[in-house]
């Protein structure tokens, strides 16, 4: 079977751990990556998503953050501010450093994204083809109004340093018009046998996916059923600020309105938390099966119940 | 009094600390450093030669070492080689890689590398003025002939991987024929009113200075009083492995010539170590005067007093 997940960072990546555990041996499960909260910096190209996925995946995380490495050293943070170069509010680690040494030494050498990607992967063994959803620049900025004024800023200033903070008056990714689908994206969704949608954030991480022109398409004309898990749990993100983005984009924080945003389009089945039981009939008005399950992603074996359920759900899918 | 210093790496270092302890308040010390074993890595540039200056005189290098920074840690060595990335034999440290990333990304902003160092140097606060030798590439390669044949190699590989075993054949400062030397240099050495040539490598470190066009005839034209240390103890260098490349310009490895490899145009002073007071007449007698006194940089006191005869014998050729 070829599964095909859409994925954003640490709630993707730890379901994509869960979904490993639940597949049958030869299963192919194909990940296509958002590069919209990519951020150059040092000069170095910097991809947060892809890094924690291949990392959480490739047994290289750092567990209780869920983004960076393990055994992470922090020498050149602490040159930086030595030099008085920031900025200070983002924290890549020296083993982390690394990696964008490779993958920015191989970007400068002519090879794209995905390429650079499928050669860091070498080391990592995630498991999973890890594709980036474009070898084109994209990076989600998040307009904002404060007391320096409206302005836009990179999703990392909004996430990391204001800490969402501030309301997302609009979310902008900028350069996704004009990127193009990475090489094997949209061949992958038109052969896959299922297509999941983890509890990544609906707006900035798999929302980007969607907006690289094609990948939507391809999702919608995509014969497989398509699933998708709900990252609100009791009107809530279960991590992050998941709320503050689907605001900017006029939809509720609740598991029914992100599944409704979504839309039948895209959606054949839907799962939401035991908590959020009461809003399946909701769902299902809106043409998409919906199931109410635990969807905490406690620990790998739990997580990998939840990835089970999102496959019956695609077999009942297709057997209707 | 204005004193320019041409330097190399670990020996110069030392030696300028000596001479910062030695002269008077007021003096003003400039540094024309050998860029000729800087060295392209991970798409960083990196200026050994440089940082050690810069470190040993603002108080951030690795003592014992010579080289690199003291607390350093050696995470993303660790990685790269995880990577498969080489070179192995080259020794970044993380806190080291802090400085390339600083100066790359100032280089690819279009920055030149005098104007980078004094940035650097902003930071450091060497208590010397730095300049590179060149804004323009340089590197120095060494013509060797072993099992893989016969083939230049880059002077790093040849110092640091092969620790010089094989035969220098020739020494070949690349790019230096069409260097520049960089702003401030030419005019440094016009206005000196002493030129010291410390006990650095005669061949890699000073000898690449000299190489590029402008700079040893403006060192030879200069009105100043130049003075020379001698690398070389008792017919062996003191650290490294010059005599080596000596041996690749057919100079061999004694005090006297050495001086007289320089020669009466660019030494109107030499010192030799006390055990080399022998050599004093053959190298007075090639028109340069000799004095015999303890060269040892043993600590920053003895190296101090080195410093101090050398501008001692600088202003006795002054006064003649």
């Amino acid at each position: 079977m070829r599964i095909v997940a859409l994925a954003g960072g640490i709630g993707g990546a730890r379901f994509l751990r869960g979904l490993k555990e639940a597949v049958a041996p030869g299963d192919e499960i194909t990940v296509i990556g958002n590069t919209g909260d990519d951020i150059h910096l040092y000069g170095l190209k910097v991809c947060p998503d892809l890094d924690t996925v291949m990392y959480t995946l490739g047994g290289g995380i750092h567990e209780e953050q869920g983004w960076g490495r393990t055994d992470e050293t922090w020498s050149i943070k602490a040159e930086m501010k030595e030099y008085g170069i920031g900025p200070e509010w983002f924290g890549l680690g020296d083993r982390d450093f690394a990696t964008h040494l490779v993958r920015s030494q191989m970007l400068s050498a002519g090879y794209a994204l995905s390429q650079v990607t499928e050669a860091l992967c070498v080391r990592w063994q995630p498991g999973v083809r890890l594709l980036p959803m474009s070898d084109d620049r994209v990076e989600t900025h998040v307009r904002i109004t404060d007391e320096e004024g409206t302005r836009a800023v990179h999703f990392q200033e909004y996430w990391v340093r204001l800490h969402a903070a501030v309301d997302a008056e609009a979310i902008i990714p900028v350069g996704a018009q004009a990127a193009k689908p990475a090489p094997g994206v949209l061949e992958a969704i038109a052969a896959a046998d299922v297509i999941l949608f983890p509890p990544s954030n609906p707006v900035v991480s798999i929302g980007t996916i969607l907006a690289v022109p094609g990948i939507r398409e391809a999702v919608a004309a995509a014969k497989a059923p398509k699933v998708g898990l709900s990252p609100i749990i009791g009107g809530a993100p279960v991590r992050g600020m998941a709320d503050k983005v689907l605001a900017a984009v006029g939809v509720a924080a609740t598991a029914d309105a992100v599944a409704l945003h979504y839309g039948a389009e895209l959606l054949d089945g839907w799962l939401v938390d035991t908590a959020d039981a009461a809003v399946t009939a909701a769902v299902e008005a809106g043409g998409i099966r919906c199931r109410a399950v635990p969807l905490l992603m406690t620990d790998v074996a739990a997580t990998a119940g939840m990835a089970r359920a999102a496959l019956e759900l695609a077999e009942e899918v297709r057997a209707s």
